[in-house]
């Protein structure tokens, strides 16, 4: 039997029953999804992308953190939507892997030092952005809007730990574009959930929806993967592994 | 008879017909109404306020260049929709303006040295932000922001003219408080003008929309006057009064 918590980082935690969640895995998923596209993280591509981006088939979507375990599912979301994708990943690794495993249009590098041209012939303009990172690709992209454009914000996970992060100035573009920046938290959705996870374990199945998952071993090597995140060295869902043991093999408590 | 027309500056135009609109104004209304109130102006407050913003009833409503034509006809349909309304303008007269004659429930100077305390205070948060200026007070405005906050970008005149515009730096609270940013064009609402322009006169009719011009005499103080929007030197709906001739006092073309 398999349990969905919020238990911090531990190995062993005393909870009340109303606190644990019973999974089953759907034909065609395993467990671990819970943790990644049948879990938030699937619930926050899902709804950002179809509730707050609204994106239709024939349309350009932009993805920020596309490598990531939300930003690698947005992408697929997209081209199984009928959108002409553009990822945005830290590596020419990760833009490989959208490219060649995920079937995004492009994929570019956003280190590399002729990004901001690349970026423009790439996207050109835009319709819906799912952007995890904020910052300066966000301020880089209200200069791309589309009429009607939609900025699902997810994240900013380049402002997080910024003492001066960088402030948007392109904000002026919302106006003579009709275009909208919307923040969202997944955890509104919670009464759809069932919806998406049906939708998604049937992606799962037939193949059409992949995952990666960049799994870390040991408790102890939490605070190094959570860095992980910051650092851009993680590919797909990172999850922190525990431990190996079989529920009957765990001591009573 | 009185026609509105888009002739740029001039005192006579030679214009296709389907360039002239007649107007004939509502009872209650005058036909200096049509540049102001039942013309763009109050289109842009009407439909930034109700379509983009969403107001309702019991929500609280940030104004600012409140004192200005589209502002202050926001902060008295944001009254009448049963909003508390708080104002904000470049001087203690226009404030006692808008809090002794439009009604608002606060009107702040943003030149005071206290203002950023006084802000906080008198908005603690805000549902619907109608903003024309954009810069400073936008980016104040977003650390004070509700649960499913709206803000209708209907201008920034800080940053028009500004060589280096004020960026956004708490974006980040979008997130949090799944609240929007959204620029609009009152073009888009055309086929909806009629029922607007119905209900701000009834307003005007009935004494609850109130209005203030602030007329230039002569074509040749248009570009002193068409500074004033920029300097805040104006309080109401800025015209430039090209000529007290009646029609038929005008030469033939």
């Amino acid at each position: 039997m398999h349990m969905i918590c919020h238990s911090g980082w531990t190995e062993f935690a005393v909870l009340k029953e109303k606190a644990l969640q019973k999974i089953t895995a759907p034909p065609g998923t395993t467990e671990l999804d819970f943790l990644n596209t049948l879990g938030l993280t699937g619930m926050t591509a899902y709804f950002g992308l179809h509730d707050v981006g609204e994106l239709k088939a024939g349309e350009t979507l932009l993805v920020s953190g596309a490598a990531g375990a939300v930003g690698s599912l947005v992408c697929q979301l997209g081209k199984r939507a009928g959108a002409k994708v553009v990822a945005l990943a830290g590596s020419d690794d990760k833009c490989a892997w959208l490219e060649n495993e995920l079937g995004v249009d492009v994929a570019l590098n956003y280190k590399r030092s002729t990004f901001e041209e690349e970026f423009k012939n790439a996207v050109r303009y835009l319709d819906v952005f799912f952007d995890n990172v904020g910052g300066e690709i966000l301020d880089l992209a209200l200069k791309r809007l589309n009429q009607n454009a939609r900025i699902a914000l997810c994240g900013a996970i380049s402002a997080y730990n910024s003492p001066t992060p960088r402030g948007l100035e392109n904000y002026q573009n919302l106006i003579s574009q009709r275009a909208k920046i919307q923040g969202f938290i997944v955890f509104d959705y919670a009464s759809q959930f069932p919806k998406a996870i049906a939708d998604l374990s049937a992606g799962i199945a037939d193949g059409t929806i992949k995952r990666k998952f960049h799994i870390v071993e040991g408790l102890e090597n939490a605070p190094k993967a959570l860095l992980m995140l910051f650092s851009g060295d993680n590919t797909g869902k990172l999850v922190v592994q525990v431990s190996n043991a079989r529920s009957s093999e765990r001591p009573k408590l």
